[in-house]
């Protein structure tokens, strides 16, 4: 049994996009398209979640994504809390579960989760209540399903469908739990090949069995693709590990104009953000023709709201 | 003159269950009544409050508590506007007056006031201008009414009337501002005895002034209860006194299955949180049949909103 | 061109009161002055600003400054999110455009920004889409401009004009920005004469091309003045200068009783606070019949109101 889905198989939690049927991807899809329109109103704001409280729960600070939950939760009218559980509850002492069973008793009916243990929010979906929902925010290396799903809007709204593409994810594959929901949703929308471009010290192994064709020259990896996806280098995650200095990933990862002049001519650049200028993207390409970067921002509001709506029962 | 109340006698301020008349007190309880019934709609929300603009002052950091407030006021349809002032104002040197009259010429209509200090609410109330209401939100080892009515709100919820209700107080009563508030409110109410069980290190001189009896022997203390409120160790408030390790104390004052087993078959068992599991309450009580300790939770929501909605002229 | 203005010749970013023409800056006190009889009013909401998003951007702190905008922001009906800029995205080493252009693809339509750096929210405004509005909200010190017309407001409900007034300002000119931005507007809206006074060390060279009379005799400059402006001393930001000590500041540059009786019978006196006590003023004319240090608090969020109105293009 899939956690994310009750018996009628409708979505429950958003944990990751490992095995979830194709038709919630693309009913989260059509869903935020229509919200893409919502947000070009004047009055941006939809009563969907009116009288809901939504609680922002980040045991791992970042302020980008909170504001991305916030801003969609307010557009749909919903009561948002945030709290900074690091600073709080769980420094007197108290357990994860007891935390989250007595902010289930304020009668929240969201919990958006960031937790920097691979798991956590799936040990939270567990225990919750059932009336309440729980949208993973990114756990550990693990999952990051709604900046997966903000990508796959953005691909099909440039590409304006999935069957026939080819698609890169460059950079540090084995510490992004960005990367691995990418890959389980791309597989499951049917790109027809997803690849990995990364030095071996940053793929984990048997990575292949994920349903990806391994690169280690940027050069041959990117010949022909639809779409690259860079990841950040989180040098914050990496401990011991025998990473060259930040200029020599530069050289070989880093995607310049001529990197990238391989690919098709019409591929699009993505990357889930903060970018590194001159670490694993030139910015020569962060600002140029084939970058989508600022759109894919702008798509992740419409995303969160499509999934908060669907978790609350409404959908397009 | 009672500072809480205006000259028609009417709820001005809520600093204390002392002193208070019971007929105030079973109003919050009774406007309370109604607000869970709101809590249980789908939309939440009623717009008692909407325009006024709540602060929730916390001199004293409490993400717990300050939620509660929050949500509530939201509920209400209030603006809230969270403020944490020992990293604000006052580090600039400014006064708590200054501080005070300063936000009141903001157009706040309500503080909420969290203070390390006793009396700080007090002062407050008394400076403020005639339209703002305070609520004293936990201020030294003082008072902490609203966690006090939920409590009386939990305890006529499961047993329908305050009369004949004997009720134990286990712990640490000296540092305990939840203590002396519900042992106000219980005899205010007409409980026929509370008690409070506790070792003499624990146990302020004179206790039995407030209209306490006093138990040193927890197995004597908890016999033939209908209703035991154990409270958080506040181990960070305890400085300079003889404390036994925290496994002595769970030994002779933790209450276990055992020791309830004196009580009355039907008692329950209350906790204002955060508990320390294996410290004053064992998990299988905390997670007992006996224990409500997160329907206290719920219900302080509700609580809340009745003391704000009949501060701001609102009742049922 | 005024980077302020479009080219219509109407507000587009709120930066400096520099170089703004007169009927703008009465623009924005008529619009406040009708927004002061919505703040009486038992409900305080206007629809104005519903469905638009508000950034608070403070890359430097102020709790009363960020509040004073949030709850102008509310009562507009705005969406808020507060960012603390210096423990967020700056902190992983994303440059100040990409957080704005990141934030902006997020569908903001106002950033208020507070900045160490003078010239920032400039910076900020000439790369932001064009949909979106600045509000400065004290950048280094150079302007700080809804306080200055906080003053202005005050000053004309007191004093019901401006021409033929005479106002002084007191205290450290050269670390101010808000006397910068009070120089300003003052000569733009015709009193008659502004004064500083100040000692040789707390006054810029050449401050009298901004069309200030510069006394160093606080009984002189006093003299028949209409308005008193007095500066909080900023210690925090003054390092190297060769100051006196807080007591012989109170001294020689303090108001006193004493040192405003030369002003005339109804001067007013003013603080952009938070007050030192016994720094740069004494209790007695704080608290006394003079002071209208309170009501500018009040008028503040009518101004701010005004501001963000008249960027969305509503005005009265």
């Amino acid at each position: 049994m899939n956690p994310q889905l009750d018996k009628a198989g409708k979505l429950r939690h958003f944990l990751t996009t490992e095995f979830l049927p194709k038709e919630i991807l693309l009913q989260i899809l059509d869903t935020a398209e229509s919200f893409t329109r919502v947000t070009k109103r004047n009055v941006k704001k939809v009563p969907l979640l009116r009288g809901k409280t939504l609680f922002n729960l980040f045991f791992e600070a970042s302020t980008r994504t909170r504001t991305t939950f916030e801003i969609a939760a307010k557009r749909l009218s919903a009561d948002v809390v945030n709290i900074n559980i690091s600073t709080s509850a769980q420094s007197k002492g108290e357990s994860l579960l007891d935390t989250i069973a007595n902010l289930s008793a304020m009668h929240a009916d969201m919990f958006v989760v960031r937790h920097a243990r691979s798991g956590a929010p799936f040990f939270i979906a567990k225990h919750v209540a059932p009336h309440i929902h729980v949208i993973n925010a990114g756990d550990g290396s693990h999952a990051h399903p709604t900046q997966a799903l903000l990508d796959m809007y953005t691909i099909r709204h440039f590409k304006k469908k999935f069957d026939g593409l080819r698609v890169a994810i460059v950079g540090d594959i084995t510490n992004s739990r960005v990367a691995r929901s990418q890959i389980h949703a791309l597989n499951i929308l049917g790109v027809s090949e997803v690849r990995v471009i990364a030095p071996k010290t940053l793929l984990p192994v048997a990575i292949e069995r994920l349903g990806v064709s391994v690169f280690y020259d940027i050069r041959l990896g990117l010949k022909d693709v639809d779409v690259v996806i860079m990841l950040r280098l989180q040098r914050e995650r990496m401990r011991g590990i025998n990473l060259p200095s930040s200029q020599e990933f530069f050289n070989t990862y880093g995607l310049t104009i001529d990197k990238l002049s391989v690919a098709k001519h019409d591929v699009i650049v993505m990357h889930p953000g903060p970018i590194n200028r001159g670490v694993e993207i030139d910015s020569s390409v962060a600002d140029g023709n084939s970058s989508v970067i600022l759109p894919q921002v702008t798509f992740g509001i419409a995303v969160r709201m499509a999934v908060m709506s669907i978790l609350a029962g409404h959908s397009i």
